[in-house]
């Protein structure tokens, strides 16, 4: 089927996304668009990343006796501090974290790596590190995009990062009940090779699906692009290990469904290594599909495509709906109609000849075993579309979707060595906000990345669709100007104003981190910051999980 | 469509469940039934309820001060201190509950119930309590099977319900994003009513749907006969605002879905009354169906049965599985089809003829707006279903059942006239285990049953079915023996053990209770213990909000 959920790739080069054998020279239609859109020209000579050994490193910050004691848990070899460890854990994958490595500050980088070899080693170093005050980053893929894997030290002496790794088998897999169970530092293609061994797929390909590991996919409640089908793994959590300071938390996986009190797996799902380190995770996985559908659409709006999608999560029967819907707006369908060269602009010919002069692209994406049924699926789902107004287009749009399903990332590294900024930020709302928090959104961080009268880029579309509502996923671009940093925060500032004023969720699937910390209150309120301060009180009293992360401070932040 | 749904009853007697007018004797059938397996007779007159004048009441312990304070928020007319309101309120609808106050024991009463008209109430009520220390039982329909709503003092001195009928409109409906916004009070039928006005429906009936509420069926995270098919309202959960004791949990409904930090809603859902009460929820709800499918089925063996659900929610695409699901075993069979008279007689023949000796009924309702889609699922399922060995029987038990829907704990009433115990318990567990779960607690039970000699009947049922599982609900009944309650405990003791030594979860649906605490810690462990406590410190450090409830005590119970 897809060959590309089992295709693994090199751990992630410390300076940019990935793997550079994956990287791609921007091609000749982008400088056109984005000199057109952006001002913004080629660089003569690209600027290449810093050279490692010119990295500025500051010296390791561990006390001696902490080392010796995190040594004594999993063996010297297992603890590292070496230049090359540090400086690759030294941030995830926002556009600050690459922007600042690329350009040589690995300031922020931890003071060891320590690679423990199972559950009971990672137990032991929580312990250790409470004892010496040590501030712990679980880490996985490192793949984060909002600061949830940053070396922060909050009120500790040091901070190290504890690499899950060697903690990548499946432990369990029964075929009867479809569970099973992973270890938390097992990545994308490799649950999904040991999962198709017995014809069930995970059914979750976030972007970051090469290089993010299962632990991580639970710790930030993220979302892959089929979760609208499949459902979301915080859904599909049956069980889970959970090692803290003070003791380990087992929610066993005795049944699909219960009402033995709250569902505690929910505080482990997103709780972004802040109050424990997850050991072990049991998820209900799926039937590896067998067929697949694609299909792509044309809207004279952003509203009409929305319309269509709400209609057929609505109306249509319960799975009749794609396993994957995207919908582009007006900026995004242009911008990647003119990244697709010669086959992009005859679309936008032929959208203008059925008289959509500014076309929103919908793809749309079936799974199943049975091609009969998917059939039907579609033609339910094709005639919603139409009667909303949708106009059909090659279904080569959506394959060619698929083809690049993990590529995105890589253009950002691209647009770094011409020094033009671009990251992403996403929320959700419901059918009835949408149309007005696309647009205050969209208009917050154009205004925010056009500060020094530059001219930016701000697209957006629909990737997971839900009775109730539906995400907004912004990607973004400008020239860096004056200060890149500061541009890129003035967004992030910008657009978390817009989506919490505006009624969004602050985040749909990337996780609140460091970054979005301070817009975590006016979502869950002071109730909400409570729930969460007391279950970090009673499971890490002395601070040592993740600080900075995730759980608002008892004394608010102004963000 | 099915009027069933929005027929109110009054509220319950005090002595039994419902409505009396609901009521009917026993059948014929039924005795030449009972004798057979249970050897019990009716006796030549049923017994009687006591007569409200002589049911046995302590005085009110509620101190002079607290009730002043009360009266102060609600005013007096809504602090209700008088025979009828107390015993009314004794209990919720187990078997002990029912058995007490039916022999006149209102022991147990609380020693007020209180009446709040608004959230801001509730609020100053628990401030009132945790000063006075008085602790508090938060009342809705007042149908738990568990000791839910049990009026324990804790270390209080005194114990109130705060019944929340008067908190009982919908406060808003958005028909767009087809999310609404209850007041917790509100019952099954009134919910169902406000939601048709706008062609919706919550999708949630469970059997208590005619007195549960809204409120409850949140704290209780509660499944309904249709929930295989519309999903539980723990799922549906978008937004809840909660009082308790040291100020407001709001958790705001911006968006169907989130990763901004754990999903705090859960940790609402099933908290039972014992972290603060709901004041308002917001859910997702569904379009009223227009078309219904009915059909049933025989087959050869539970297992049988059984392999057929499997292979309709596992191999069948989402959405294809029936709304309704209901397996009954050999036993819950004969004991149906005998309860139907000439009509169930004439099946066990077909069966017979069609070599099924000790047939398993399954009924299937499927539930949507388009009839072509509706037969295809039919079709998908039954094709399924003949795959695994099933024969076609008469759409009309589906139809019978659910006209029935509601109305089986009246024959548990009628069954205590006769001195006949009768009562149910549920678990949920994997595929795998399901065989040998349901052995293990039937016979547990069986076990208990006949502790003197006597004989039991003891069935069971699949109502609820996913991928990686189904629940398992068990009926029993024998003789009252010399000690109806001491049989009844270690009924439930023995069915406790069975199911945590099986791996199942302790309740599926019915919630935890009083009942079911001793067990909680053996499914979430002292990690899951410790969250909960935590929680419940922050919210309540004085522990006034339904004591000896849900959640595990520090000092293991011995069960």
């Amino acid at each position: 089927m897809d060959t590309l959920l089992t295709t693994s790739i090199p751990r992630s080069v410390w300076y940019g996304w990935g793997d550079p054998a994956q990287h791609r020279p921007l091609p000749p239609a982008a400088w056109e668009h984005l000199r057109d859109r952006l001002g913004a020209e080629p660089l003569p000579e690209p600027l290449r990343h810093a050279k490692i050994e010119d990295v500025e490193l500051p010296d390791s910050r561990l006390p001696e006796a902490a080392h010796a004691a995190l040594c004594e848990v999993v063996g010297e070899e297992h603890v590292a501090v070496d230049r090359a460890s540090r400086i690759e854990h030294a941030g995830g994958k926002a556009y600050p974290d690459l922007y600042r490595l690329f350009h040589g500050d690995a300031a922020h980088a931890p003071d060891a790596v320590v690679l423990p070899g199972n559950a009971q080693e990672v137990a032991a170093l929580l312990q250790v590190c409470a004892q010496h005050r040590v501030a712990v980053v679980p880490f996985g893929g490192g793949t984060s995009v909002v600061g949830g894997v940053e070396p922060l030290r909050g009120q500790c002496e040091a901070v190290i990062n504890i690499d899950l790794r060697r903690l990548d088998q499946m432990l369990a897999c029964d075929p009867i009940s479809r569970v099973a169970t992973f270890q938390p530092g097992m990545r994308g293609p490799d649950i999904e090779r040991a999962l198709q061994a017995h014809d069930l797929t995970l059914g979750h390909y976030p972007q970051s699906h090469q290089e993010a590991t299962l632990g991580g996919y639970v710790a930030t409640r993220s979302a892959g692009q089929a979760s609208t089908g499949y459902g979301r793994p915080d859904e599909r959590l049956l069980g889970a290990r959970v090692a803290t300071p003070t003791g380990e938390i087992v929610l066993s996986s005795r049944s699909p469904a219960s009402a033995a009190g709250p569902r505690l797996l929910d505080v482990v799902a997103g709780s972004e290594g802040t109050l424990g380190i997850i050991t072990e995770a049991t998820l209900s996985v799926s039937p590896m599909p067998t067929n697949k559908r694609h299909a792509a659409w044309l809207f004279g709006s952003f509203a009409a495509g929305s319309a269509a999608l709400r209609a057929m999560v609505q109306d249509l029967d319960r799975g009749t709906i794609a396993d994957v819907c995207r919908l582009s707006d007006v900026e995004e369908t242009q911008i990647n109609l003119s990244l697709a060269g010669r086959g992009g602009q005859a679309l936008l010919r032929y959208a203008r000849l059925r008289g959509l002069d500014s076309p929103c692209v919908l793809i749309l994406v079936f799974e199943g075993r049975d091609e009969a049924l998917l059939k039907s699926r579609e033609k339910a789902c094709a005639k919603v579309i139409k009667a909303a107004g949708g106009v059909h287009a090659p279904a080569q749009i959506a394959k060619g979707w698929e083809k690049g399903r993990f590529s995105g990332p890589y253009l950002r590294d691209a647009l770094m060595t011409h020094r033009v900024l671009a990251d992403t930020l996403e929320t959700a709302t419901t059918w009835t906000n949408i149309a007005s928090l696309h647009q205050r959104v969209s208009d917050a961080i154009r205004t925010a990345l056009q500060s020094e009268g530059d001219r930016a880029a701000v697209m957006c579309h629909i990737s997971h669709v839900y009775g109730a509502g539906a995400s907004l996923y912004f990607t973004f671009s400008a020239p860096e100007g004056s200060d890149a940093l500061a541009r890129w925060q003035a967004v992030k500032d910008a657009a978390g104003k817009a989506i919490i004023d505006g009624g969004g969720t602050i985040t749909h699937h990337h996780a609140v981190g460091a970054d979005l910390r301070p817009w975590l209150s006016a979502e869950i309120g002071e109730g909400g910051a409570r729930m969460l301060r007391a279950l970090k009180d009673e499971f890490d009293p002395t601070g040592i999980l993740n600080p900075g992360k995730t759980i608002p401070s008892a004394t608010p932040d102004t963000p």
